[in-house]
């Protein structure tokens, strides 16, 4: 079975390059050998993260995430059983994103400023769904 | 929470292209800040304005407006929560009407002169739809 | 509140080009004082007109047409509150059907005549949206 | 085929009980053999009447009442192709209001007192589908 | 044309039982007359107020209300033209809720105290209408 | 915001009804004061819990549960933002289903035996309601 | 294939009971051995039939009927493949229609008289269940 | 009102070439004066023809169609009133199919043969949609 | 996952009581175990029957059922993935048909008699569902 | 009656690439006879066919290839009424998958390696249809 699954979550005060970098590196190691694809977001502090894959494989993955002390405050924005993936091609890890369009932000929140604590999971989504169509996302 | 609200009011008999400059000014500078996007069409001695953004945001700036005595009789046309902007890319009071194509206000209303007070906010928002589509807004 | 009103109608035996040219005069003088537009198709010595604009300018010139002598039998074929108008830009009176394609006629009718008795107004309404889009409205 | 036709009217000022009466006589000698049935809804000074029937029944029926000089401003409310009337029983013309319930009609209008002058025709369906249920409609 | 209004409030800090009086005293003398009707609840130094009537008459209204200075965060929960009206029997201000059950409070959001200001529009009419069905709205 | 999260998980060897009577006391010390209601059905050595709550509160309080070292496993079901819970009146952590209808549990999955790992969360769910309304689910 | 076909068709004058008498010995004959049932309605020298069958047999049937010296002017009012019967437990010709409800008829006609030819089938197929259920077709 | 009716029947043994000829003959000169367009196709034997015209024209010349000894096994495969006709510009008669694409039957049959009585009265007319507009009817 | 498949086939000449009652046996010692449950029904030397269950163990038995020499001409009538199942109560092979009701039947097929490869699985499971209902069905 | 007949099956470890020429020069006989099209697809030991015809036509044919020793686990994904086939012009038998696009599986599946056990009938009918569409069936 195919779940998607969607968070929020901020960096710790202390996270660095270095780190976003480590992560990239442990997610191109582990999420093929799992089956999990997906896209990783880091913009301000904030990551949002999409995993798709099976449900167990995504699950266990997902815990090991939770407990990640590099980051906190992780938020379910969406969760649910898929036929098929949004993001086949993508291999998670590659996305680092050092600046997002403000405008196209803007459209989807209250502020410039990407929120996503103060948005609710569909908006997220358009959101993201958006950034990917309109190549907002810069591929590091 | 992203709101949209749309209102008509009618300009106080003194109002001058002066007035309409100086709100102008106030709204470039008040609504960025505020994270506040929108239109606002003037003609005829009627204002009709559409205000997005944040709901505290909005309802406060809209307080703010329905006091202000260079118009009167403010009447909402619509007012719903909205998941994406329609105007995000406008900066509010950018917008100076002064000649409205009476075929495209004729098409919505029963003269050739735009009456809001006479139309449903359905229509309205449908008037406003086809005149930015067919560039019938001049921006002043 | 603008409706659209559509009628079928009978010409009296005398009626005359001559007559036409009149009605067309006068609907050309009244009509757009009252913001009514619309559409007059002459064909057999049979009228179909469709009026639009606010209802009581609609009504009121709808009495008189029901009123006048030089046709009869008149019948309502629709009616219909509407947020838009489908005619904006014709002035009423300008249309002077000669010559109808019977091909476009029999597709909603029983023989190549038109016959606006015979249909129900959701089928002279079709046929009147295919003669406009087809150009099969000769414009006198 | 069927049609159902809805329209207000208002009483000239010289309009008494014996006018109604008159009215409902006619009503009585003419509708059932012309196929006609409806309602007549009389109050403060204002009509509303459902007619339904035969096509050609109803706006023959229609054109002479548009003419009687009892009434005015006589503005059609509704008007559509029916497979089954929604007033099979009632013989038009018996229906007189003397005292319409405020309640009811506050919950469509504006004010409590009927004018359907200022109300769509949907709303004012509403209302008449209400009254027929709550039995407001008091039959002389 | 009818409309619905709701919105969400702070009362000050000094707002006391003999304000509310003369609120509701004040109502009973205004609202009938322009045919306003709707219902406020008062809960926790919070009010949330349905306005329902003409729409002219409620926008009116509703400027003097924004402007009083017994409460302030004054927002918009819903806006919409109405067929027909949802609380047309009650007198607005004959409300005062002394205590909200909490079960059915927590029912629609995040703890058991009513907070209209973390509620969407939707969530806070759907309270709403559960408090007027199960009689959980104490009338003063 | 409102959200409802449905996980399964697995009981560790060494689980015993000491250990259940434990979780069911943290749990009424916890979600209470959390705004936190839902079920807790444990059966066979199997876990199905639902958590409603503020989007925040429940996610804090998942990171908990995942971590308990007293069940393993844990996949989530099911994750949506609600307008309303469905369970507002079940504190959680008072279910503890010593036996269920196979009968019941038979209709959504291949054996007679609960296995939410082999069930897609809709199933899951609408086993879940069929069980409280049938009274299936017995209350510690 | 199961199919349902109805027609409506003119006794020729000459037309009697004894005719009538003599089809529905027929009917009863032929039909259930071909699988036909239905409802035959005689009334004011006019028939209305619903065949229901396999599509064969009741084109078979048709054919035979379509001839018959007996009646002209056989007009289908309407055919369509069922998945089920609508009167599987009618015994064709047992129907015997001496009195019509004529205000149950004026609901669906332009005047009391049942006229099928100017009917749409829609119309006459409502007719007929109302009849039916009502009560209003009287068994021989 | 406008019906279309579709039947499917088989040549008698003798059919020739000539008797085609001669009933696009009789077709040509019957139909157009009733109103009657449609299709005529000929193939393997077997005969599909849509007769699309008035309700009264279309069932008076299918009845002499049905007792028409050049075929039999007449067999109805549809019939519905339709608001405008599906081909207004065909001539009936004109159609002569001698070799049609078995690919394209074989689409919507279980062989390559055309054999419309194994056929739903959809499918048979799906497969007449796509022979038409794939040009796979040959006009003799 | 579930699964519901439904078939028809035909007994063997031989067929006799004792070869249904051992059938019946079989089916009881093997389905419980294989979680499969179901409706067997027998008539007229015809069967049709229903197996909810597994997918894996679903066709399993389906391929020992395909190849029982005690009938022949089996045939899907339907196979679609469930939630859950329309028989969890009933374990299969309880089910012994003498005698159908063929006012019910006849309601489904063109003749009073059972013949399901004449029928659309449709057809066949709304047959089912009404015999289920109304009783029907002898149990053994 | 046309079905849709999918199914999966595991090869026989012994299976070659002779077997598979063996299974298409066999489908390539039996199958245009018997009015039987489709798709066979063999990738990693794993088959996946559809097949397209009349009911009886591919029962029969599925029971001997249900039979088949050179391959097991044959599950059913689906099976389904049509209208018209989607495979009209593919002779069975003709395509070999040597390589499969991992890409595309893992669009569908939880890793790239084709499993349609792991899928449900609707995922694999995907899957199907984008390969079919972008190419990535091989064609022998
Ligand atoms: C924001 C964020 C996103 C992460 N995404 C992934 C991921 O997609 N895949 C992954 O394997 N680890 C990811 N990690 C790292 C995990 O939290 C964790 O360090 C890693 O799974 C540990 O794996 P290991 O201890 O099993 O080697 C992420 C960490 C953070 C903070
Ligand atoms: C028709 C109309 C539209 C206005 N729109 C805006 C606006 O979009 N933003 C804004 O800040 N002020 C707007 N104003 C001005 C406000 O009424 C008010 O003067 C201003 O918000 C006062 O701001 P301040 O006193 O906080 O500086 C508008 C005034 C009018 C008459
Ligand atoms: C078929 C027909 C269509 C007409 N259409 C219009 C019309 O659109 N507008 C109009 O003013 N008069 C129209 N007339 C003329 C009116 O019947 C009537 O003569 C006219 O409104 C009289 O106006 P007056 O007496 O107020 O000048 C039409 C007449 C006929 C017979
Ligand atoms: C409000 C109103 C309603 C009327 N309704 C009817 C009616 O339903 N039927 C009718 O015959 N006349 C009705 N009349 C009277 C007609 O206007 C007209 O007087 C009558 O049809 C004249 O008929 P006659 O001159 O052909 O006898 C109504 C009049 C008024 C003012
Ligand atoms: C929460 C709240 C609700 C109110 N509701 C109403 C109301 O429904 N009708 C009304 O007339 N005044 C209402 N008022 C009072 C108005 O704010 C205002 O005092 C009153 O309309 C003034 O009327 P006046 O100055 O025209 O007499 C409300 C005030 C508050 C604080
Ligand atoms: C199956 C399961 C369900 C649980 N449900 C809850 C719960 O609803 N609320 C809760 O506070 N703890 C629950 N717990 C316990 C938590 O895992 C954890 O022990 C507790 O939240 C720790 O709280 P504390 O360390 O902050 O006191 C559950 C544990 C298990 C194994
Ligand atoms: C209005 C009407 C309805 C009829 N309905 C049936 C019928 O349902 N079944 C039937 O067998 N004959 C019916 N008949 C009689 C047939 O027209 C025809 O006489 C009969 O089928 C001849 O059968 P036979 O010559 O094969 O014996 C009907 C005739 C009429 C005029
Ligand atoms: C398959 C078939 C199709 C026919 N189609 C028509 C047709 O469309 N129009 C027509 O007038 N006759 C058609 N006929 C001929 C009629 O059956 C009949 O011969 C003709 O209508 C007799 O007309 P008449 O005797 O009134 O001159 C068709 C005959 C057959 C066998
Ligand atoms: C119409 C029919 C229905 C059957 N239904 C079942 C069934 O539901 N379960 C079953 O185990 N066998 C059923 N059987 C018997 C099987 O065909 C087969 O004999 C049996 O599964 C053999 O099991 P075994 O050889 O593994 O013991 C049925 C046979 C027939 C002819
Ligand atoms: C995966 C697979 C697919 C097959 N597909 C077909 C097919 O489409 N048509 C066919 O005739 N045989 C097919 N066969 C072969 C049949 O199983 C069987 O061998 C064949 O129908 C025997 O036919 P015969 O014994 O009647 O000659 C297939 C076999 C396998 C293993």
């Amino acid at each position: 079975m195919l779940v998607r699954l969607m968070y929020a979550s901020r960096a710790t005060a202390a996270f660095s390059e270095a780190d976003l970098a480590q992560i990239l590196k442990t997610s191109r190691e582990h999420n093929p050998a799992e089956g999990i694809t997906g896209l990783l977001c880091y913009s301000d502090g904030m990551f949002v993260q999409v995993l798709e894959g099976g449900r167990e494989a995504v699950n266990a993955r997902y815990k090991h995430i939770v407990l990640d002390k590099r980051h906190r405050d992780v938020v379910l924005l969406g969760y649910e059983e898929i036929v098929e993936r949004g993001f086949p091609g993508w291999n998670m890890g590659q996305v680092n994103l050092h600046r997002l369009n403000p405008a196209l932000v803007l459209k989807y929140s209250e502020t410039g400023r990407l929120d996503p604590y103060a948005m609710s999971g569909g908006a997220m989504a358009a959101l993201f769904r958006e950034m990917c169509a309109s190549g907002a996302i810069a591929v590091s």
